[in-house]
């Protein structure tokens, strides 16, 4: 039963009605309402084209037919849980661990990034025996229970935060505005630094390190990238305290980063993770996600004689998606095109810091780039939030442009790039010229009114 | 690109390989390849055809083609998140809503039902300010940190228990085998008072009770259907403590049921609950699963300042597939069915007790029905598990038979049907009969060898 569309302002009254109000909509002035979507663009319902410069999630393009394809035809035949043996499951999870160092060979699927997460938090618990975690500043993990706890970027929300005393969190790797910056001679270690000081204290009070976990590039933390050799570093001194290296990919795994399929993989060959876990792009949109680690803390987590079940996790339905992304990701040389498009992308923004005074810093890897954007580029000070300036800019300007673009990080001042993956020149040209118009507008009206102060 | 199917040998070794190994297969020894499924039925590599007993999950019937069809449409057409306006999102929330009584108004889309009992006890604990909950014995909620922490089910898995000092265990409802039986003068309030007394002795401690939480009915924990007026009885309790009571339909709602499309409402019109959490059948396999709670409760978690968003939860694929399974129910009579059906299995079950001195108890609603096996009918005694009786009569002969059906319960000693629910009469009696067969060649054996001792 398909019901007829309804009028815009309907689905708005009905949104407020029966939909938890902790959800916001983009736009909430003015929301959008899509009814279509198709590779990097979507539609609204008037047919109104807007690219997609921010869904991370729709990795191979909206709606890639050979996606859509293997998910119908497996719904027709099987969709059941992981209880039977089917062939999805296993080749689906041979052909990931295929795309991973050899002793990362174990797979649990399960049905969001957060899940994932609180699955190897678990996974760290009971091979370590121990039970602190070591997350960084701005860090964002999950919406669950345990997640909030290790991610700043959410318990900072709250008014009435209450830190767990087994969290402990490090200093974000970010040689553009924190602690170590580009003109330090070894920012990697410096950082490193940080977590072993911070597993020293731990240790000084008694506790023992499980974990320390960070996203392989933060996303919702401003785009940051570590510098080369960080991982290793934290991860020597995360295990000689008998604790596991966490890889969170979910934002920017499956070639993303362009020069390889993992983003783990930018800091350097000699450098594994014990687990890593993936989600958002896995199945281009689908509900699914996986963790994978060793053999060794496999067995551990067995042996607490607690089984480990999910309903949906590892469905026929969802490996043969699973498998049709990967597919796509190869067919269509995706990964090749994320290091192209990509460079070409940051090129074109670096062009714009130029000529733009309010581009402090432009960075990225393949298709995962931000633009951070600041009052005063010596000081290096956000553009303020307070003034609305950036959520102005992308919310009203870049939509009304029909480009769909988010800012994000602790000041809200870095414009996210992490569009799906068939992004092409042509429509890294129009974002750009229009984020030119955008930031030459201001400019001259800065010029006049001091609107920026 | 689909592969050739495996052997099944090379996939019960890749699984070995690459499927963390706490995820059991059915039939351990010699599990079951299934690569087809239609309604109640399951064939496996052979095209052998299994009826399915159990599968709560597709829950309109097996890759029921009008599913499939609302999800392959969709889709086709886009699958995001619901940071954008969608028909999909606002239609089926409010269908949902209109199956509940009208204070619960505000649904919340997620992925499973462990990502619905997690938000259920956020919601709860941001509303009343309080972090105390009240859990049943032998309950399960789900596989995420949270939720082991209130699954006794679970955590008595654990070797090393360390129970919550916020969680509390109240007596299980249980009137067959519990602390007050069939034949005490009011169970419902027995067992309400024992909530009492733990919310006294909570208070006493200084805490306070942010909530109660119960499946309507307890299925892992042995197919329990709780006393009429209990739930009243529990949340007037827990009310005046400043705590809610969430009801977790994520095993048994839908339909099931047969007399409601709830189970909660088994116990009486004037019940409800603060907090609906839904799971399993919702999708008819997709992943997705709800929470529904009041504009109150709503409100106090958004004023938290947290922003929730979960990137699947609600995308208009889920939707669509939501929206189809409460068609197919309605349009094919399937609360009917199960109702109909599932008496007269219960009668097919009683005339078994009546023959069987095994059978101890067959209790049911619907098609959730479970059988109690016992050594000794007077004392209850359950059917040792250390003999692995139960396991192997399920396990080795009703599979033999084709039969899917599992035991569950503290004892293992319980046989709990929860298939789709175009399960029909003669399903019913192929079923029953072979238990007949089997119980029958039990008792034989019994008397000649005494294998039971």
């Amino acid at each position: 039963m398909t019901a007829a569309r309804l009028d815009k302002q309907k689905t708005i009254d009905l949104r407020k009605k029966h939909i938890g109000p902790s959800c916001k909509v983009f736009f909430s002035h003015d929301p959008i309402k899509i009814v279509q979507a198709q590779g990097q663009y979507m539609y609204d319902e008037k047919n109104d084209r807007y690219l997609d410069c921010i869904n991370n999630v729709a990795h191979v393009g909206h709606c890639h037919p050979e996606v859509v394809k293997a998910g119908a035809k497996q719904m027709e035949l099987l969709n059941t849980n992981s209880r039977f043996l089917h062939d999805n499951l296993v080749q689906y999870a041979q052909r990931l661990q295929a795309t991973l160092p050899e002793k990362l060979s174990v797979c649990y699927f399960v049905n969001s990034g957060s899940e994932a997460n609180d699955l190897a938090l678990r996974l760290a618990r009971q091979y370590t025996g121990h039970k602190d975690i070591i997350t960084l500043e701005n860090a964002y993990h999950g919406h669950i229970s345990s997640l909030i706890e290790i991610s700043p970027y959410k318990f900072h929300q709250l008014t009435d935060t209450e830190q767990s005393p087994h969290v402990h969190v490090a200093l974000s790797p970010d040689t553009y505005r924190g602690k170590y910056r580009e003109d330090h001679p070894d920012p990697a270690a410096a950082y490193a630094d940080n977590v072993r000081e911070i597993i020293e204290k731990v240790d000084d009070k008694g506790n023992k390190i499980a974990a320390f976990i960070a996203e392989s590039l933060q996303s919702c933390g401003g785009q940051v990238i570590p510098p080369p050799g960080y991982f290793q570093k934290v991860a020597e001194h995360v295990r000689n305290a008998g604790g596991v290296f966490i890889a969170d990919e979910v934002q920017v795994g499956f070639g993303r980063v362009g020069t390889h399929f993992w983003a783990f993989q930018l800091q350097g060959e000699d450098f594994v993770p014990d687990i890593v876990t993936m989600g958002k792009p896995i199945g281009n949109g689908h509900p699914m996600s996986c963790v994978i680690t060793t053999k060794e803390i496999a067995e551990a987590f067995m042996s607490s004689g607690m089984d480990y079940f999910n309903t949906f996790g590892g469905n026929p339905v969802s490996c043969a998606i699973g498998q049709a992304v990967l597919d796509v990701i190869k067919k269509e040389n995706l990964q090749a095109n994320a290091l192209a498009v990509g460079s070409y992308l940051s090129h074109l923004l670096e062009e714009q810091k130029e000529k733009h005074p309010l581009v402090g810093d432009v960075r990225g890897r393949g298709l995962f780039v931000g633009v951070e954007l600041v009052r005063d580029r010596v000081k290096r000070t956000p553009t303020p939030w307070e003034f609305n300036f950036v959520l102005k800019l992308y919310q009203c300007r870049l939509k009304e442009e029909r480009i769909l673009l988010s800012a994000d990080g602790p000041h809200r001042n870095v414009l996210k790039f992490k569009p799906p993956m068939c992004f092409s020149r042509q429509d890294a040209d129009l974002a750009v010229q229009k984020i030119d118009q955008i930031l030459t507008g201001i400019h001259v009206n800065r010029e006049n009114k001091s609107d920026m102060s």
